[in-house]
């Protein structure tokens, strides 16, 4: 007949199933430099909003791409914002050209912001998962993580892929911005701070089960 | 030599990549029914925290589960949240027991909360992907989606998975307790009136592509 088995000893009973992994390292094995500055197309929020609109009456639904690139200090995650002036934080991507796929875009809005001039200390960029997605459904900086009943004409669908980073490598970034590795706990329930995407990385970070390496 | 391809006619260049899918039904797929009320245990928060605060003298940090279930009313989905006294919503789900692995109490807390006492109609619970992990530091109500730094006694650990529903199924639900399928949009930004678990449960679907089937 069946026999009942003893439990294992040492056996994790819980051990987490469905559940994805990231290999995050520590921000010191990293090194940050400068180069050339980039071009700020808009000066204000209302700026922005107005190119928005202008865009979306010739080329429709605004697409754009955001990556989330995580580093460590002592075990705790922090995220690499750029910091445009004083208090505009965001996250590296942009806008996908018509017809161009999301991956690729990332890859290249990485390289614009991120990598240095030079082709032999350029990082190879890898698209991880999916962490969200957000809808603008009207010409405004109000975001959600769903698109609102009703809104059949969405100005913007913004996705954000986890970047796995390689062990080490040099960043280099645009002398007119600042990059920032931001912690989790500074991001956590700031939307006002830092909007709705930047605000909701802690809550889409914690389905990983993270492997902090490094020194 | 290489030839270059023209684009092919009706190929989506965008197709999401690393991006999970989830079956979501209309909810008048489902039946709810009732059943025997379960004993209510806690009256108040502050109960609840003496009780949290007794076991853990005891059994050290408390593990527990959640389980998100999605429905939708015209393409907007809707999770099914339960409802105790005026106030107080929460996932189905519950404490683990000693050495009890998480998958294995999630399925015995759907059952308890949602499954017809009949075992001909009972659903067999599938449990799917991590939606966030939520690590309480202290004995209050105060929940973070990572372990703040230098917490090194947290007092709880919550995992949320998601629960992939079958076409239809039948639920019984204990009849002290009301079951909602709340929309994600009163969900959203409303950790107020829901706690920071359900209220980020917006963000932690917005990351899977949504089937929505069903009339
Ligand atoms: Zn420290
Ligand atoms: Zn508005
Ligand atoms: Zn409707
Ligand atoms: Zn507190």
């Amino acid at each position: 007949g069946a026999q009942q088995l003893p439990p294992q000893q040492g056996m994790t009973l819980y051990q987490p199933i469905m559940q994805s992994k990231l290999d995050v390292y520590n921000l010191t094995n990293y090194t940050f430099s400068m180069k050339d500055p980039e071009p700020e197309r808009d000066q204000s929020v209302q700026a922005r909003m107005q190119r928005l609109r202008e865009k979306y009456s010739v080329q429709g639904m605004r697409r754009c791409v955001d990556g989330v690139l995580v580093v460590h200090q002592h075990g705790h995650p922090h995220v690499l914002l750029i910091q445009m002036g004083n208090n505009y934080f965001r996250l590296p991507g942009g806008r996908c050209r018509e017809g161009e796929d999301e991956v690729s875009c990332l890859k290249r809005k990485l390289s614009i912001k991120l990598s240095p001039p030079n082709q032999y200390t350029q990082p190879s960029w890898e698209v991880g998962e999916v962490l969200g997605t957000f809808w603008r459904p009207n010409f405004e900086t109000h975001m959600y993580p769903y698109l609102p009943p009703h809104i059949t004409k969405p100005k913007e669908c913004r996705k954000v892929f986890v970047i796995p980073l390689p062990e080490k490598c040099i960043f280099a970034v645009p002398r007119n911005y600042k990059l920032l590795a931001v912690p989790l706990f500074e991001l956590y329930d700031n939307t006002k701070r830092y909007g709705p995407v930047v605000a909701s990385i802690p809550q889409a970070l914690s389905r990983f089960s993270i492997n902090y390496l490094g020194s």
